[in-house]
């Protein structure tokens, strides 16, 4: 089992799954119990009502189901939607690529708006399509809050808006994943109807809950919506939640114990400041990258996202091979170029429970693979500029003034 | 989180989820991993080899999808069988009906073939079935394998000799949560088509993988079958398999070191060894509970289930009144009565990583719990009777002779 | 690692190491830190603090010293003697031997006092000897509260009586090792001035950390002990304790977290519950034992010990055959007898984190080995007995009623 | 207990305790074991064979004592000497002083030779007493190898090339506190006779073993040692070897599993490998220091430690303000100026379970701080300098390739 064995931590900066604090893997060390007796269902009411916290609603109703972000796609789409339905959804990267793929396969109307990979969801069209959607054809707008695979960080205000600027109906679909819990998103005040996420991003747990919540408006569509659905349907949940008993199956009661750790410590460091620090650590990679010569695969700055970017590297350069030496000689983790940008970029994933020395530790890492590889990085460049950004701005630790 | 706090043990004997062994703890105490560096897919590898194994298929293909039972059970039919299809599927308690339930909710045309709760599957009226189906509009025969509410074990052996002897096509879907790899169960032989368990049964892990198994046979349905499915498809899983990459999305590592160590566990007792174990546990408790005077839910010995036991109880005492009070005076736990069986019977789950011991000690708190809620026992007299079998039966440790 | 695996939990019912909960292990599964940060001495204040709790004192002073029981003994009495100093000490069994032993080869004059292994400390020969000390030339009375070897405790409330009573102004060293945090111990009350005790003994630890706690007298006593002491040295600790840095040396971080989670349990329980539920175990023990037909090692009742009972075993049998035959078949630990009682005795060790069904598991596999080795015994007649006391004896546990 | 949290990894890099590799800490979550069964023995057995290997003898016979370097510094001088005793001891820092303030609290004759704060041991001056000592008064030579206040590694092979020379009979006595298991150390080749680490240090466990290794020389020497000495005794060890049991008294069972954990990684990687990471992250740390206009407190390159960096500050800088900074701000524990050199250096370690990155991220932090109070540092410069060293010097990782 340690075949792979390298001295020292492993220093993890894909986008997931994400560096787990060590109070929530103390918090999951444990034995199963009963989840049928009194303590599981106290701890789940808890956890129902403080989740909503990450989601920034009041209104909605959270869902902690035992799958993967995949899953609660799937659960978003078929509690509210039925087969047929037109729905615009944005392709601008590889995950919102595989959103579509299911969107299809679930048999709804896809009506697709591509962007170049680098860009963010075009709005423009979305504008478009409902000023001409008198009838309300558009069931539902799917968009990913972050593109995981170029960094991409989507304006969902500006998503709400349009909507509301054409009185339009459609449900606002919100894929979360790399989002949730370290970008500003506000279920709410943005009126998302279904907002979802997945445990082992930002929450920084092990993969194994798909978390969903939905608004009242998308509550009330599962009641016309057609699709298939058990394991998914959200209605066995509500009915669970009636008799205070929470789980139409058997949870995962680590994970539970895990994401109440995780929500303390998220509370503790103040969901505002957890925001904060995940901007930090978006600009001070960012201004790294520009230091090494290097371009971001996001084309303008106000979709940089601050969970993970996308580096571009020169047409010379196999960016597969970065991330395969990051691993082979600094047990470093970066993520892989997908798809249409295999080979161009690699990642660095800055999101979850992670602080700015561990940042700066990749980042130097970085710098030595660059040059290893025959890019003419001047080595500390990155470091350098990151720190100086940083040394300004990193705050006191306020449990420890 | 220690708001209900009891010195020592939690004595677990709900039918699952069961007792982790620590080795298994400890293998699962651990950080995130990048999911597409080397090493997961390296342990995937051996994993998928080794799991067949605990369903004794060297032919099958197994999935270990990020889910609970219920998610299992919906992949087995929604990769075989298309909307419309009928399917002979036995109800015989809790969990054959909630399996039920999902069918017609997946809007298959449902055949459902009832026996009395303690009563096994009806094979009689199976086999009028098949010798009546001459145009096979049977696509597929569901059974449960062991029905965890009622501890009822149905005969494979014979649903597969009645398949065979009517020459039927039907695949045979199993549901082998609360047996496979506790009871004698043998894919290959028996010519199941899908089998299905979940980590936090007989593996001894907690929620998190239903673990899938197919045969040539249902792989080729998945050509034909037209339910919809995408989180739950097994091709978006062949398709990485055959890439080497084995995961269509993230899995939870710490459940992958886990299985691993289950699987070590297991084999280093032998497989065949851990089914005499469990059939020492189950007969060492029917012995206690006939010592005590009670009944068995079951209603033969054919039926009699290794993994669970469901007691009924005089018709003056509330079955759940022990079960809360085995957790509030005893800490034990105990399964309650589910459903028609609700406040008739408690189950004692003897399945998992578990000795004899742990399970005398269990039923030595059943007989001071009986006689707390104003049942005639003879205190001892149960763990006498059982005590009288395991003295004679318990072999040797291997490792420690 | 696991060279000696054996399926489900190890019954561990020796008279310590005890068995860790839960919570505890939990609580030290954490990497090191820095000793000298400003958390560990915050940490380390509360548990000075808080540790004075379980020795029943206001006025003591209490170090933890990174070492087992025996370096206890050695800190207790290099601390507060000179080398010829005279003391009076009660050898009853095998540890108050090696206790003698050690005070020997420490060059103290000692006074053995010997009773019968089976009997307590001969406290009438220490009233004739305090009687004739009319100068005082006994500077110290050693006395095990508890002796692990042989399950007698002996009455320590009578000992302060006949050093009031006789106006002596020896001081009084206790080995409380198998007794603080189990059974009634009272520090300032019975004017003990140095008592010990070792983490893996009741505050179910590991081993690691020799507890000891020095009265007002015992502190100056100090000041004139000539005794050569570095590492066991209290004015070392008393050194930082003033800095409020609290460390000489290095201690364990992990034990540090690991006894403030013990200490957490055992006031959310209550000390005086804890103590009853030691007394419940014993007795439950007692009466098991005595159905079975065999004799406690014990002689009298007013020695009982409520955390650990001595079985004798009749002649024909040889009683470390019992000890290995229980780890060999039935995973269960017993303690060896030691010494003069090798062959004659086991032990079961009934102290720390442990509840009654536990209790009855290792009960009834006691049964099925003495079966196992020729003994008559009526399987079952030991749990009967010791149900038929705890079903009229458990408490409801207070968290969930 | 999470009184002081932050977010991210805390980056620990005081000289101990240091960081424990995963594997390690998985190794020690668990429950208490008998330790007289015969899982501990067989374990053990194995550990004092192994753990011979990192104090590269054959000949000498290894003590795992249940205490702190401090309490092995004082088994090796109780276990060989008498009071009275000449001994010749080198002050070279505040290690080294409380080395000798025990010698002297044990009652030996110590012959003190100092330095300077950052200079070596004076072997001129040792040759001077050896040279005049024809009488063979000094019964041993105690020496630090590294002395951690400082960053002094001092030269052992020279000073038993100066025994031999003057075929002088002294013990070698040296405390590898910081220095096995990371520097290059040779007990046979340089004739120590006795050789001593801490658990905490470069073998990256918890504190709680203090290992002792004896040659036969000092195996000799105990039968005439007339210090008194109990739980420190070596011969009661001897004893227990003998009969197989091997412990006198209670280990931590956790510690043992945790060590046979830690020496298998160390195996794993390749002791020489082990030491050569170690020489790379001491150079890297100094040209680091370098980089940044500072000085190290260490004099002279021949003395340059490769686990422990002193770095000094300006006069117009507190050193302990960087400390506490690095603590308030970065969540990075640095080493304080400790006696002579308080608030002069800082002190960065480097040793143990530990990997260039991690280093990188910490001497990124410590530039700014350096910038925090007020020293004009160059950002990145410290980082730029160890990257180019450390680019052209990291191996790629023997089992990734």
């Amino acid at each position: 089992m340690d075949n792979f064995y390298a001295p020292g931590k492993n220093h993890l900066f894909v986008p997931g799954p994400v560096n787990i604090p060590e109070p929530v893997i103390r918090a999951m060390n444990r034995n199963n119990e009963d989840y049928r007796s009194p303590a599981i269902p106290a701890m789940t009411k808890t956890l129902l009502e403080d989740v909503k916290k990450i989601f920034k609603t009041t209104t909605g109703t959270p869902f902690m189901i035992p799958t993967t972000g995949t899953g609660a796609w799937e659960s978003a789409l078929t509690n509210t939607l039925s087969p047929g339905d037109r729905i615009v959804s944005f392709l601008i990267g590889q995950f919102s690529l595989l959103w579509i793929d299911q969107q299809q396969r679930l048999k709804f109307n896809v009506d697709v708006v591509e962007s170049e990979w680098g860009q963010g969801a075009n709005l423009d069209v979305l504008a478009e399509k409902l000023a001409a959607d008198r009838t309300h054809t558009i069931k539902a707008i799917c968009i990913v809050h972050n593109e995981t695979a170029t960094g991409v960080t989507n304006n969902l205000a500006t998503v709400r808006k349009l909507l509301d600027h054409y009185g339009h109906p459609a449900l606002l679909l919100v894929d979360g994943v790399s989002s949730i819990c370290a970008l500003d998103f506000r279920m709410d005040e943005w009126g998302v109807d279904v907002a979802l996420t997945g445990s082992q991003k930002a929450l920084s747990l092990p993969t194994g809950i798909g978390i969903v919540c939905a608004s009242p408006k998308a509550l009330e569509a599962t009641k016309t919506a057609k699709s298939v659905r058990v394991f998914f349907d959200w209605n066995d949940y509500l009915k669970f939640y009636k008799l205070g008993t929470f789980w139409p199956y058997t949870p995962s009661i680590q994970l539970l114990y895990g994401l109440r750790a995780a929500l303390d410590l998220i509370f503790e460091e103040g969901l505002d400041n957890v925001i904060e620090r995940h901007s930090r650590l978006g600009k001070a990679t960012r201004l790294a990258v520009e230091a090494w010569g290097l371009k971001n695969c996001t084309q303008k700055e106000e979709w940089f996202s601050d969970t993970v970017t996308a580096v571009l590297v020169p047409p010379y350069i196999d960016s597969s091979e970065i991330v395969k030496r990051a691993w082979k000689r600094y047990n470093l983790s970066l993520g892989l170029g997908l798809n249409k940008v295999a080979g161009k970029v690699f990642r660095i994933g800055h999101l979850g429970n992670l602080n700015e020395l561990q940042l700066l530790g990749c980042l130097a890492g970085v710098e030595m693979i660059l040059k290893d590889v025959g890019y003419p990085v001047k080595l500390g460049s990155g470091v350098a500029a990151a720190s100086a950004y940083l040394q300004n701005n990193i705050p006191m630790i306020p449990s420890r003034i």
